[in-house]
């Protein structure tokens, strides 16, 4: 931490702040300039909130020099970080892996012709939600364990593997029987108690970006499954909030780059959610590859007129196979295949 | 719903238009302008998607006629709720109520301490957390049980209510034991199954907005408990987040009357949370009680130096007396009383 | 500025940000820790671009130590600044300033009603645009010159200030005529060319703060009035754009004290841009003053019906009565009077 | 329009709220459902401010059938517009057009070189400022026409077009001597009395999205010159201001479809503006073509370290190179070449 005393702040306030200092663990180094002290606070720390040194009387400014997090730091693992989701699909590698499939598990007919065409176009994972989080108590909440059960046997059919949102930690033990990645929910990106059972799970963890979490806090909510021992975290652009209301979200492709800057955790992008509309999801998923992002969640139905949630967002099976095309043409631009 | 067709829509998409709103279960009105043919479609459902609609051939817009929400609606009880916190203690009516306390419980001394000055100033409720939901899974994570079992002993001792946050369902029975009032912190104000829970207890429960949740999303998860059965609720404005970060948050002040005039249900305003900063308190503590606030939760500390968390937002219990006599000439002009 | 280097930075890292720092013509205070090298550089430059020392290899972060703005800091005038705007009429003194009137001048008669209401309540200065910024290229753009001349007129017959919008530099020569404040709008705050020029004008400018503008730019838009001439500047909060769609803008009374502390400059709020509906001005007008508001800024119309523009948000006159007395209440906790 | 009554409104209300509309030119279609009565209001008025009814006693919402817009809308065009820029350059054609050059124009030699390298890369048009809008009064303002002329002569010795910022109209005809394009920055989006009198100018303008601003504010803004006869409008998504502070803005790739969608006319990116650092500008360029954008806008310099301006963001030129051979890959896989 470096804090910046006010110009005229006196010897007394400087060694007041000194010693609150020295009290939570520092070291420090003063420096005295023509016009403001500056005071350099090192020490093996990682959780302070600065702001309990900003509200000190002569303090100016104060910095963190250090992230708040540092399993999830790209200096962690400078090379950065594959995850092997299960057998030959790993995401952060050369590959751009596709996971794709309905919103919702409506029934074994659907989430079987569904995870056909997926597999048929070159996805490697199937998205479907069983337990799903409506913003009304009157929409339909999923199907539950049954639901999980017939996207099971649909992904195991056609060679893919299964991806699916867990609402809370009580649902963990149940679920393990049946998803190869855990989902975690925009909503419940900082539901920290769900973060420190999932840490203990040894399943990749999908974890999505809160429609108005900064990045920082995005790594920090990484940061409680690595802290808890889990280091297969897949973190994931779903669109944020912003004054714009066309889109549903604005989708934050530049997130891609500065998640590869800050961490050297893998990053996907989820172009249905991150703009709610079906005609903007193909546009969105072309610009997530160029920019570099490792994988694409993308929401195929084949009806979905008839969809139990988020028809409107949903691609057609067509207009999936015509993108994957697209995209194996944009993917060698950034050195990838898909 | 109103459904707007495109200028020059074909008889064929009108039709189809029609044909999936009657699936949907609505009564359709058509009326054919010059230009325009618009679409009523009326019907007891709440729950629709108007993106389904909206992405169809030949729609141009589409307009929700009723809130998505109608237990929590101003018109279900247009007098408004009183909600009853404990003897003597109720959110909505004539007086403005106020809750304060330390962001964490951290020893007896120290709840027993601020416990003694927040009723003496006129405080009725006692806040304080036991689990702490903390970005940093390196910070401060609360007491637990103990923290409760001080806190209660401290209000019962000095004839204050207890609130305290809940952070996920299976906590609710041995809360129960301790608590006047469940909390339910932003990041947990979609948490639903945590809210479906909740909604079985006989408890008053403080729900706060969550930092990207419009007004009407706050009043669907009050929807979420309401539909579950328990019908007291108080609402809470903590800041939203912003451009602007100057301040932690921005203490949105205007939700005030908008909940007012949306809702039935009471309105209270944290203005520690909202703005991050001891020094900002009191300023829109001030401005909530004259914008018409039901009640206030106020961070208070008699050593904040050495908070556990939040000092710095927190105000000494001078500064809580000070500001309850300003409250106190504020309040009428608003035909209240503290 | 307060440069901190990555961990591991090299020696010749260090040594190259130290000329680049030398080269701009700062002092270097050079502090090696166990971990990061942290350079203070001191200097009598205000204006620089911490980006440019983000960007070199080796630096991980960068902290402007002072304010980009000294004109406009609460430093340059520790007590405060006290605006004159005309006879008997001063800002960030003891009394709190009400503005008010209409949108538009629309005719002599309108705006001879109106301030004859506005005098009547204890308004001091007269508001009414005769150039309109609207959105729309169809909207109604104004009286011009004519406005202008009938709102003086009817300013003059009831002691009236006269406050009104500038959209250009060229309307300037003219305008000071009939005017006795200029209005800066939200929308030019970043005008630079008008502000050079109103800085050359010895009359006082109300600048409004941009819809997306940080307090910062707010105090950097000031000071080009300030570094070019004129120190008679009054800001005014009117209302941010965030992700909430009920009101209009989020009217975000914390600038109020955060304006404050930063500045010696008043700060009035403007409660009808900030909601765009009338039933919400009175609250945040109330709140406004409660959070220590130097003034206030209201659009009042005697048959906003058929207002040339915002007539949604203007209130009746007898509703600005009975503010004006509520007002009159809530301004003693504040130590002010109306 | 189209006005939903709130349920249980009166004859009375709803016969006012017929009447006001019958004062503002529409006719008037009324549905009477059993819960709501629906009011269709047709006419050919294309600018009204629906708070006007949504004030009214017993109205509960109010919803514009068409855009405020119509020169600028899709359906004035369907087929999509293409701006000739110069001999040979057009944007909104089959070939994504590349503008490129420094922030700011500092001498002969420096602007020389740089137009060698943008001509030789590829780019077609040489951006350069002259006058600079700075939040700071102490930053570099630009070198006026001498940096204009030095920009003309740089570009018509490597076969290039011009386009430079206007701040303000009195430039205007100064400036016409020099530039084939007129750029309005993001700050004058709104400087409406700048629109008017470039809408009397025989040369295309690039018209910046204000970092606020809707896109149905650009589209708006856009019209304000379509309808003062300047029908050559070529848009530009330069990012817009969110919570998240990582990167300057976020720049909003999904305004391209939408743009595409609600607009016949041709819309550029600037990444360069959009992230504010080089590191961020190759991913965006590349995201934006992949989406489908009709063109870019990208700070070049050849020795940014000593740039006047904003040299944390612009790209040297061997990285401009490498960025136009990945575009030339992209552009393919949606149908377009560079």
């Amino acid at each position: 931490m470096v804090v910046v005393m006010q110009e005229g702040a006196t010897e007394e306030q400087i060694q007041h702040v000194i010693n609150r200092l020295m009290d939570m663990g520092f070291d420090i180094h003063r420096s005295t300039g023509a016009r403001h002290t500056v005071l350099g606070a090192v020490g093996p720390k990682i959780d302070f909130d600065t702001r309990d040194i900003e509200v000190i009387e002569g303090v100016s400014e104060v910095l963190r020099i250090s992230a708040p997090y540092k399993l999830a730091s790209r200096t962690f693992r400078p090379e950065g970080s594959v995850i092997q989701l299960g057998e030959g699909v790993a995401v952060g590698a050369q590959k751009v892996v596709v996971m794709a499939g309905p919103c919702s598990v409506e029934s074994a007919e659907q989430i079987g012709t569904i995870a056909a065409r997926v597999a048929a176009a070159g996805g490697k994972v199937l998205r479907g939600g069983a337990f799903k989080p409506r913003s009304s108590p009157y929409s339909f909440q999923g199907m539950g364990e049954k639901g999980l059960e017939l996207m099971r046997r649909a992904a195991d059919q056609h060679g893919l593997l299964v991806v699916s949102e867990v609402m809370d930690q009580t649902q963990i033990p149940m679920m393990n029987g049946y998803v190869d990645v855990f989902q975690v929910g925009a909503r419940n990106m900082q539901n920290y108690n769900l973060l420190k059972e999932l840490a203990k799970v040894p399943k990749p963890v999908l974890l999505k970006r809160g429609i108005a979490a900064t990045i920082e806090e995005l790594l920090l909510s990484a940061e409680y499954l690595m802290s808890g021992g889990n280091y297969s975290i897949v973190l994931c652009e779903r669109g944020i909030r912003t004054f714009e209301s066309y889109t549903r979200n604005t989708l934050d492709i530049s997130a891609i780059p500065v998640v590869h800057k800050l961490s050297h955790l893998p990053i996907v992008v989820d172009p249905s959610h991150g703009t709610g509309r079906r005609d903007k999801v193909a546009p969105m998923a072309r610009a997530a590859v160029a920019a570099g992002a490792d994988g694409l969640l993308i929401e195929v139905h084949h009806d979905p007129d008839h969809a139990a949630s988020d028809g409107a967002q949903s691609l057609f099976p067509d207009q999936f196979d015509q993108l994957m095309k697209e995209l194996r043409m944009i993917a060698p631009a950034v050195g990838r295949t898909i």
